[in-house]
Order: C-alpha cells, then structure tokens, then sequence
C-alpha cells in the first residue's frame, strides 16, 4: 500500500490556486492514487461555519489576533476529524491554503507575532505539516486583477484589503519559500496555464516517483 | 470621575453566579457606578455566534483545543469591542465568567496545557485582568442538581459532562483561589441566598470603598 503525502497549494488571491489544487488531485488520480481534495479555511461542517464568521463583512470590527485564533481554531478541527484521518488511511491529501497561510496573512500581513502563530501550529498540527507546498506566486496587482475579474467586487473581508496588504502577504510567502527550500517551491503563476502545470508536475514528481 | 473596576464571576453549572452577577450589579448602580453586565463566552455579535458553536451539541466532535482557540477568539472580540471600552470610559464591568473559566473548564477539566492557555491569555488580554474574582464555590453533585433542576435536561455540551469533569474544573478553580488570594474570594454558594449575598458584599466593599 502506498504512503499518503500531505500536499498544500499557498498564493494570494488570484493566484490559481483553486485550478492548480483540482489539477493536482486529478493527476494524483490517475496515477491510482486515492485523494482527498480540501480548503481552508474550512473543510468541516464547523470549520466551514467558522470561515464564513472571519470572511464575512460585517459591522464589528475583528481584531488580527483574533482573526488568528478562528483560523487555528478551524484548523484544529480539520486537522483531528478530515486531515489526519485521510493521511492514517494511507490518502493523499490536497488542501487549498493552510498554516502558511496564517503567516502570510495574520503573521506577514497584519502584523501577528510569529511567535504566537507557531506555538499555535504546535498546538493544533503538532509535526503534521505539509511534505509539498506550491506556492503560486505573482504580482499583486495581477492578481488582484484575475481575483476581482472572477468575484466582480472584492466579496469578502480579504479580497476587500489594499494592495499594500497582499504586498505584505505575498512578500511573507516568499520568505517561507526562500527558509524552506525542500518543503516549499515557488510556481510562476504568471505564465500561461500550461507552463504552469509543467511546472507543478515537476515539484510533484520526487513526491510521486518514491510513492507509487 | 471615578475609576472603573473589572469584576468577574467563576464557578460551575449551577454555582449562582449569574443570580450573584445581577446582584452585584445592582449593588454597584445603587452606589451610583456605571454598570456594564456582561457574559462569556459571548458579550459581542460575532462572540455570541461564537459561543452557540462552541456550546452546541452537534455531531462533529470538538477537541480540547479548539474549544480552547474558540473560547478566546471570542474573548478577545469581547474584551476589544466590549471590556476594554467600558473600562477606559470609567465604567465598572460585571461579567460572568472569564478567563479563569478557561482555566478551570478547558485546563483543569479537559487537559489542556496550562501554558498555551496563558500565552493565549496574554496575546488575547495582556495586563487586563480581573480586579476581583468572586469565585462561587459548591459540592458539584448540589450545583448540578440546582442546574439541572433550572433547565430540565442537559441543554448544552458542558451540562451534559460527567460528575467527574466538574469535580476537576472545581478543584482547578480552588487551586486558582488558593495561587491569587489577592484577587480571587472564594463564596460558600451552599449558603442561603442572603448569606451568599452578604459574603459577595463583603468582597466587594475594599473595591467599593475606594473608588466612590
């Protein structure tokens, strides 16, 4: 029986994560690989009604610690009840966003202390972090562009945000990338879509050679 | 002006303590104070939509730690939007339960790591703490047969724990009475009502004298 890999797809908006993570699961696919496709925030029926109370645009205000503990909080109970699960039963795991994202964008971007982010990831997911993380990366204002083409409007409290703050974000992923060269590789999201999935084919391959 | 004091209540399913909480925010109004009464989890929106998904007894199950991450996502909307203001415009603030609950309740009583929980607690609340603490103190088998006889059945997921869980949130919450004196007294709640009432004054009157 072939080992799971726990596999995330990391960007700012517009980026093409959402394609990039079907066009991963379905190649896994067809390798004979059994995958279990997911997002955060969200994933379960509470996290699900957790992401929808922190993207939501409503009158009062949330705080960026508290913005962190509902996204920690989400992902605890993904993590125990969909995550973990799948890995044990020997699944791969794709999963659109995780705790990079919490870096980029409570850590890198709002200005959350690192330190806190990572004793919660220790709290929540333990050593259970990604063996392969794509970070779609692009310009901000490209991918702001793509994003607000798609949604129309900025349609929740993220994609609401200026410039400046995916600046930050993405300026914060590409940090993780550049200190975790072997878990984390950087995919030019401005090139056509073929080129793109070449190059996600080619981060996947040492990953899927050595589990087939 | 005078200076508002934070005054919360602690103690298991059916200690008194929202009988108490009403009690003592009359007394207060009485002495001419501005009153907020409060509660947690809950006091904002968003920390009351918070506190329906951590209460619920649905189907997903829900760990320790999210519990714990949920508990003080809420807090930190509550002390942020609610507390802290009140606080600043020279109000006194009377709110059932706080972070002592979490101690007791998710520390004490579920396991959770009493240093995560007070790294949470600094990030959530720095230096506000509670002035005063009136712990309600009672045999658990007596407070949850007043609780149950209050809501008929079981209601939430914490009412529907074993007489063992509280007999631990219990002994945590004596342990913070006995580790902070200076702020937390401990209530006989086994008392008649009026002899409860006349220890809650005697708690309250170094605060109340000093600050009329």
């Amino acid at each position: 029986m072939s080992t799971g890999r726990f596999i995330t797809l990391e960007g700012i908006e517009g980026a093409g994560k959402s394609t990039a993570a079907r066009f991963v699961a379905e190649h896994l696919r067809g390798l004979g690989h059994t995958v279990l496709a997911t997002r955060e925030p969200g994933g379960t029926p509470l996290a699900e009604r957790i992401r929808a109370l922190v993207l939501e645009r409503g009158p009062e205000p949330v705080t960026p610690v508290t913005e962190t503990l509902l996204m920690f909080a989400a992902r605890a109970l993904h993590v125990t009840n969909v995550i973990a699960p799948a890995l044990v039963r020997g699944e791969w795991v794709v999963c659109d966003r995780f705790t990079d994202a919490t870096r980029a964008y409570q850590g890198s971007g709002r200005g959350v202390d690192p330190a806190l982010i990572e004793s919660l990831a220790h709290a929540v997911h333990g050593a259970l972090n990604p063996h392969l993380t794509l970070l779609l990366d692009l310009p901000v204002t490209e991918g702001l562009r793509r994003a607000r083409e798609r949604s129309g409007v900025a349609s929740d409290r993220f994609e609401a945000e200026a410039v400046s703050f995916f600046e930050k974000v993405r300026a914060g992923y590409r940090g993780i990338a550049d200190a975790e060269p072997a878990r984390v590789r950087t995919i030019d999201a401005l090139r056509p879509l073929p080129e793109v999935q070449a190059q996600v084919l080619a981060a996947l391959r040492p990953l899927t050679r050595g589990a087939a």
